[in-house]
């Protein structure tokens, strides 16, 4: 299989990488707005031929993975819908869905396209943070699969489980609402932290010599691109508010609690949040 | 050298393992209030033997490590203090210092106490939870070290460097403030967003399903024990609420600029996080 990778960064490179180990491709082509990231994942050996523009990109291409940030997937998908002939097959990566999927709707390739989201990342960007182990055993959720091709959709399922990835099926509204409650408040709350401690701690080097391993794995995320993020943010934005709400109502409750010294009731909200533990191994 | 543990969980228990495993101690006696969890440190070979009580725990030691939760040490170290001869040392492994300090000051035995706090842990606790490689080339603060005996000081000195551990010296009020910043915060948060996300999700299996490496690594610190946590909490109150402050008031920046849909200024906050890169690798 022949595979075009537009965006040769964290996902499209990591992605890329599976493929080839699995030995899914016989060979994937790579295309970026930006020459040097194209060039980069052409000498990390990503992709085995750097094309010129999408139209060339496009054209050998049995699967197409889109994988650039989410306000550049609203008008890039349509155009390679547009390109598309009947037989090939899209997919996207993008971390929100509702946006994209109605740019798309009614567009009579629409069949084409398998939106996907691999719930995998790093807080790292561009061809030099792709991993090849960063999909193995991790989920992929499925969006309005109704709305894709039948097999289109079986021959997408088909390859992911082979990374392997456990398939997961959402439609876009309630992949949004859940995906805010999982990663996006995640990446907020860790902002927000990195914010409040460089603001308070000026002295960097006690930072550095004191971050203990529970520092650095909450505010790890704080790394992260905002060419990424904050299209994410303004795509789910309505369900973002409403997440953040909830957290801040949490925090001012810790911090009254706590301030009114009212210790039995703070331990109650720590075995509360303790039932994490259920969850998340 | 006899190493005296009381309080075999996490950090008494992972201390214990790293002494026996670069032999620096001959024999481990362990002591703990509770009997369940010193029967399971002598069979997980934490220990060597058991004592019946504090008095024969402490009398054939040359160092006493006092490892149970903040409060608890309020009241141990000076009984233990009252016991100690002019040749033992004492060193306890408190996450809050300014109370412990002002509690034994003016002991006649505080010389023999070595204040320090191993910047290290999990988010697990009990002695199952002991491992050998906790404390390897992270840092351990020294805090009041002008009140320590110079012989005891330089003995504490000589044996965490072989761990081996980075010594950093602070006096208690500095260290409390710093490790607000640093670790405290990082444990609200962590709660604040673990009972967000249950309340906002209450089907389980979705949270499982999608949650990435991204969430579990800011919510993991809120698997955390409230019997270590929340003397902490106690004993920091002030600056927890200072730092928490600093944080409400991040992340309302963030919620209103998102409301407003300002993305220019968003992305910059999300820029001047990112410098948390220079500090934290």
């Amino acid at each position: 299989m022949i595979v075009t990778i537009i965006g040769v960064g964290l996902i499209g490179g990591s992605l890329a990488l599976s493929l080839k180990q699995q030995g899914l491709a016989t060979r994937i082509i790579g295309v970026d707005q930006n020459p040097a990231h194209l060039q980069k994942a052409l000498a990390l050996g990503l992709i085995d031929e750097a094309a010129p523009d999408l139209a060339a990109a496009v054209q050998p291409a049995d699967l197409v993975v889109a994988a650039v940030p989410v306000d550049g997937l609203l008008t890039l998908l349509p155009r390679v819908l547009d390109v598309l002939t009947e037989r090939q097959i899209v997919i996207d990566a993008g971390s929100t869905k509702a946006a994209l999927l109605t740019a798309v709707a009614g567009h009579p390739r629409r069949g084409r396209l398998v939106a996907v989201h691999p719930m995998a990342g790093t807080e790292y960007s561009g061809p030099e943070a792709a991993v090849p182990d960063l999909f193995a055993g991790r989920t992929l959720v499925i969006c309005d699969a109704a709305g894709s091709d039948p097999d289109a959709l079986q021959q997408v399922e088909t390859l992911f489980r082979q990374l392997p990835m456990r398939l997961v099926y959402l439609d876009a509204a309630e992949h949004d609402v859940h995906t805010a409650y999982v990663s996006h408040i995640s990446h907020i709350t860790s902002f927000a932290l990195a914010l409040t401690v460089l603001e308070k701690e000026k002295e960097e080097q006690r930072i550095f010599d004191l971050a203990s391993g529970g520092f650095a794995s909450t505010v790890r995320l704080a790394k992260s691109s905002p060419a990424m993020w904050v299209p994410i943010f303004r795509q789910n934005r309505l369900n973002v508010l409403d997440v953040l709400d909830e957290h801040l109502h949490q925090l001012q409750r810790m911090r009254e609690l706590l301030a009114q010294e009212d210790y039995a009731a703070f331990a109650q909200l720590i075995e509360q949040a303790n039932h994490i533990r259920r969850i998340i191994k």
